[in-house]
């Protein structure tokens, strides 16, 4: 078993896996490891399985633990593997917990229980209890549109004295609490401070911050490394450049339907369209059928001819 | 195995049971034992476990369906025991469902998947899908504070046509949307329309709702029993005296903390005050302690005392 | 001049005037005294004009000193007449209140001043401040998806100790929180407690509460006084009659749109179609229009006709 | 009368001014004078009257009229003057926005109207009636926390076809939508795109936008100026040292309070501390006294110190 090294801090840009699917219970194998094979040729610096993008609670727990050995496996330590282990229930947090460690993950991702709303001292216990059980690093996973609480900047600072938290993902978009976020961590540099959203991984990066976990990456991971790269060498030219087409797959890939998983579908009818895996969703969610499933065709051709046009300019 | 026969429309109030639990993974089997005869001998006409009051998604697996099992057992077909199935993996859902379906439960219970948020026609889909399923009757359960979407009368409208689903709870404290519920099922009188909220079962009541699952009848069952009775035979003398001692508990035992669960810890440690069952709750709450206990402990007893002076004016 | 005198507890059908429009800065003066006459013909004990549905905040200044005057003349102390004075700046309450106690008003209702939010704290100084400048009794007005704020129930009990705080409308549509109100308040039965919406008044008042601020009560003000009467009265083969009467008035006319403001546009709307007043609404509020204004119209026939068939039976 | 040209687009700092008080109706004019001197020493680019920070809603409408006139009278066109008109009655903003135009201000500045929730389409027939009936060029002012809506990117972009509508100030913190304005704006590089929060006006300038309306530059306006124009120069070293400072601005004085006008108060109560002008704040917002004041002051102290440090620093 070879496991990813994690970098301190954990840097560049770690898509969060959509999990291929066949059925509400079966994995889309052959899906999944050409997904995986895409994303690691576009130069990602890591994989995180399991998140809100991969559909984690909506899948069984069988499931979950196969998707997390079968991707260890396939990723063999080229890059590492974060994998989540957000739950309700501990048991379940932690039972996934060493499924990963097992298989060679690099580390843990965990987002609040989400039922019931915890107040900032319970996360505080709470994070505490995981991570003295855990063997591999953990990463604070901020999600407040699904979790209802935000872990406030002092709770992250506290829980950061345990040696085993080592970051955060933020997938709030609220820019104001990431730049609160970097300023009370700055005297722990090692403290790796990630982006959810792709649209500010740019600016996060810029103004300091180490990376983005892109859902758009599981499509086109070689245009989000670049941009990357280009806000790490402030080369602003190709970031005008790149970002330009990082707003539009946004604009024009996860705003097909007014339902509030549109982006979730827009990325595996994407993936479904370029022929990498199958588009199905778990239960509750339906994938794009007729005109939103044609909807996406085209708009992802003009996409590629754009990045196409513009990669020719650039050059 | 006895099952309890499932009236059409279930009417009454059925106790959302506490889980008693010594630490995350294990049940306090003697406090179940203890809590299912107490309220039982209080006269409640039915039995809710895994539900909100019951810390459902925070248990393991494996102990939602001990406790199930449990359950069933010890109710022994006494009255009709319903079965919270809600998980955001559906395969999760109708494995407890089946469970609950061999322990001899007689009905099953189902929030939305609560961490995305599932649109109208999700719901109508998701639902129909779990009702082919399983084998037992389903109702529908409307808790929008945790799961961050309502099941629109139109939505419950077109999902009663289901043969399987045969009711809702309603959670959501909003009599408005009760009434508009009651309004459009207003031809289908036997679909169960259940209340969450004690301080409102009595006015549902009075307006031809069904009952209530009121997390208070943890505590006095039978004080909720005679609230109920008293609305059916609209008896406005004793509903006042009763409604008073309903509406004191909330504000003295539920109120006692600012945390979001302040009213799951203040019923769990009524219990334990009581010498019922274990207030060990699962992560990430954290039980009442110092303070917090005492005051719940002497608020309980005014409670008890004022309530005794009560009955003996009463009679 | 001559004053409606307030009794203590106000009580009954209260309805919330709409603001008969030209154009954003003109009264359609005619239709407000054709309103008024309807509506008193009606029954209705109090008439509270400057609310949520009377557009109060988009109406200028003038326009709502004149709406008084004119509003109080008309009524000529037939009834109590309720004046909204909510506003952001304290200082146009203040001169608000002012033209009211001058034109004979009976009392003045303020909601929370709603572009910030206040603390509990500065709900009591605030209105602490305002009673102690006004002269004539004053109503809270709960209406927290407006103001971002509820009144929090021992807020309201701290309140009721100034000898101008008089009663309170809740508007939440929260029955928790309307009985516990009824709870913290059972030792002054003169402070008046109203509900908004006209779904739950009929079990408010079965409980206790005594009144409602009914927007449907612009429309067919007999039918929310007879409903009143009914509950008043225990009368529980009435309050079925009447409750289905007036939840398919909410069903059939204030959901036509899927805007927040249905409600008042259908309200203008079927005014408008009954030949009382005009159906302008102040920007940014657009009338309905085409299908929408069709879709009222039938909805408004089959009602009258279902209700006309429910009372020569009833008779 | 001078009128300060208003650049295309309008880019750099544009402080929100304080409102200085001495009661509920009265102006702190000498504070006012001093406050505005103070701010354009700093070299700040543009003011801003009437926001959130200005209290506008809470201020009886003579003064926000005299407010206007006094401001553009003392800045004499040394820069461009913005209104704000913000206002739930249309007739009110229009009559402010006279006001303005006659006072000699640059532009306008109008949220939307802010007690109901309006549609879209409501938000796009409003601008269109007030920009068609001011004199003065237009700005939108996205603040959905205060207003409860938010302006979707193809609502700004239909808007911004009027010629009268020449920008939009985004105060909802989230920078994904900022990134989507941008990207849709693009091709009318006039469209002025500011933004509200300070914490992320350096990385806002450096993905494109055009500066900030930053409250904290009520009391330091040279450092926002500063990290403006360090942005603007690409400067890293520069925004390193200052945006630290801002943070520590934000971290020290916008939170000493839990309440939401904590940012509020501590702008006016370290406005008070440094002598330029009251602190006084309009109903029903109460100023730092005591404990929170002291605060303030020695969190000021400590700020102003690490100033000078970080500065003979970098020389």
């Amino acid at each position: 078993m070879k496991t990813g090294t994690l970098p301190s801090p954990l840097r560049g840009i770690i898509p969060p896996l959509v999990t291929p699917l066949l059925d509400n219970d079966t994995l889309d194998v052959e899906g999944l490891e050409r997904l995986i094979e895409h994303i690691l040729a576009g130069g990602a610096h890591g994989l995180f399985v399991l998140g809100t993008t991969g559909e984690a609670p909506n899948l069984s727990y069988n499931l979950r633990h196969e998707l997390v050995q079968r991707t260890c496996a396939q990723v063999a330590g080229r890059v590492p593997v974060l994998v989540g282990i957000t739950d309700t229930a501990v048991s379940e947090s932690l039972r996934l917990a060493q499924t990963a460690a097992e298989a060679g993950a690099a580390a843990v991702v965990s987002a609040p229980p989400y039922y019931y709303t915890p107040s900032q001292a319970e996360l505080v216990t709470y994070y505490n209890y995981v991570a003295d059980r855990v063997t591999l690093p953990l990463f604070l996973y901020n999600m407040p549109s699904h979790t209802k609480v935000s872990f406030e900047p002092a709770t992250v600072k506290a829980l950061s004295e345990h040696k085993n938290i080592v970051g955060l993902k933020d997938s709030s978009g609220n820019s104001v609490y990431f730049q609160m976020l970097c300023n009370i961590m700055r005297d722990q540099p090692d403290f790796s401070l990630l982006v959810g959203p792709e649209e500010i991984t740019a600016e996060v990066v810029l103004m300091g911050g180490h990376g983005g976990v892109n859902g758009g990456a599981n499509i086109f991971p070689h245009l989000y490394v670049e941009l990357y790269e280009a806000a790490q060498n402030q080369n602003f030219e190709q970031i005008s450049i790149l970002q330009q087409q990082v707003l539009d797959i946004s604009s024009r890939l996860y705003t097909v339907s007014k339902c509030g998983t549109s982006y979730l579908k827009g990325v595996k009818a994407a993936l479904s369209a370029l022929g990498i895996c199958n588009d199905f969703l778990a239960e509750p969610h339906q994938r794009f059928q007729g005109a939103e499933k044609e909807k996406i065709k085209s708009h992802l051709a003009e996409i590629k001819s754009n990045m196409q046009r513009a990669n020719s300019v650039s050059l």
